[in-house]
């Protein structure tokens, strides 16, 4: 598995099927990128310039909101990964 | 619900409807974007360099105005919610 | 009444009224914004890094000289107001 | 009189008065500005991110040079100041 | 041997043999620069403002995926090393 | 004299004759500034964030090289100074 | 000697003589600045914001490789140096 570094996360997208009035799914390029992940793995956390370590907010499992365009795919093993940082995430769902 | 990270907090924007002088009401790409809101939900702070958090001053049900053009706008269950740090929030009205 | 927070404050612009030589009172665009104004609320103070609180210099009811141009203009309850961040305030006058 | 906050100083500007050859005062738009100044008054010092004050090095009543075109001019009862951070003092004289 | 300072890491670069359709090899300039890599050497750490010294999460031997076009290319006896910081790994693999 | 603030310095600036091959001395513009200087005062050191004041390692009466553009010019009783910040030393000559 | 300031290092740069297939010598222009160079002096370390001198890990006799046009050249006694900060340096060879 990918285990994420200091603040990073990794979130796999939730992308809801669009369809144009006709029924006709639409390819990526004629639709705006998702704004919902879900959380496969999280970092141990941000060190403060005091030396002390933040643990994330973020657990694994939770699905969130975050930032568009925020982060860098990766695909590993066949599957496409966004790895951000926790701030980048603006709120958890549920 | 959705629950913000951090110095984050969530708000629902509150537009007064607006007129032309013959009464006509305007659409949103005419008039500029409101500037107050009402709280829902809160994050739990941000951390400083220290490794301290810090709770934020606004709570949840406060009235606000907030910088405009701030924020990220989201859709969730059909309402339309504004994500803005606290630093975006100039003043409480109350 | 509108709370402002962290290290800002709320102020009322000074405007003394401007005549030309033939004594004709200039519309707002013809002269140079104000740079004076009475403070009407404080917020609580801003939070260092090291998690502390630090009080406002400016008091409410206090006479202030700021930078032209800072700030951002609320209108409420049909007064005109101007938010500023301390940092904005080059004196006190008095 | 006027207070300056934080780290900020009041100085009057110090001209001397500039001749061309031919003995002609030049206008000030002819010359370069000064960079020499009187201190009228001091702020209480700025607040480090450890919450601690540091007080001024420079004192009412010294003589600066000053970085050009540093500042803001206010005109104060029909006297015109700079007001200055102490960061913009170069050196004090004497 | 290279050591790296600080919160630097150094790293081979993993790059899988790629083919087009025909099974024709391609020339590194007509395909995207790897991803992947493999500790070879770690810094100390990097030292906070609060003068301690934070040891890195990544270490010798680790295979990580790094941001693409982070980094100093370094060749040295030969072999080719990529000389990052810590802080452009994303993720660790395994 | 001047009195330096902070972590400023004052220097003479050290300037070597130069010649042409045929030994016309060359105009202060077709050369390149020097970047040698004799330091004269230095101010009491810069505060850190941690309200701690820093000496500066350099003294008046060192010869330093510094970096070229770096610093104000300032011409005092019909001498030519030139004001730095103790960064842009780059180090001590002797 | 020089004596470097805070963090800064003194090299010398190691230059491989370089010759085309032909067994020409490229003069200078014709190929890439070194990266590889040898400490001559170190400084004292620089100071955190904490007040507290943080000691290079680089000492004088070491190998170094460094950014590519990092630094500033300074010829002193005839020899040419380059003077480097040490975040700078990449790694130590050896």
């Amino acid at each position: 598995m990918l285990k994420p570094l200091g603040d990073r996360i990794i979130i796999e997208q939730i992308q809801s099927e669009e369809k144009t009035a006709s029924g006709i799914v639409l390819p990526d390029s004629a639709q705006e990128k998702p704004q919902e992940g879900k959380v496969v793995a999280v970092g141990t956390g941000r060190v403060t310039e005091n030396g002390e370590k933040v643990a994330l907010e973020v657990k694994e499992g939770d699905s969130i909101i975050f930032s568009k365009y925020a982060g860098t795919e990766v695909k590993y093993e066949g599957t496409d990964y966004l790895i951000l940082r926790e701030s980048d995430v603006l709120a958890i769902i549920g």
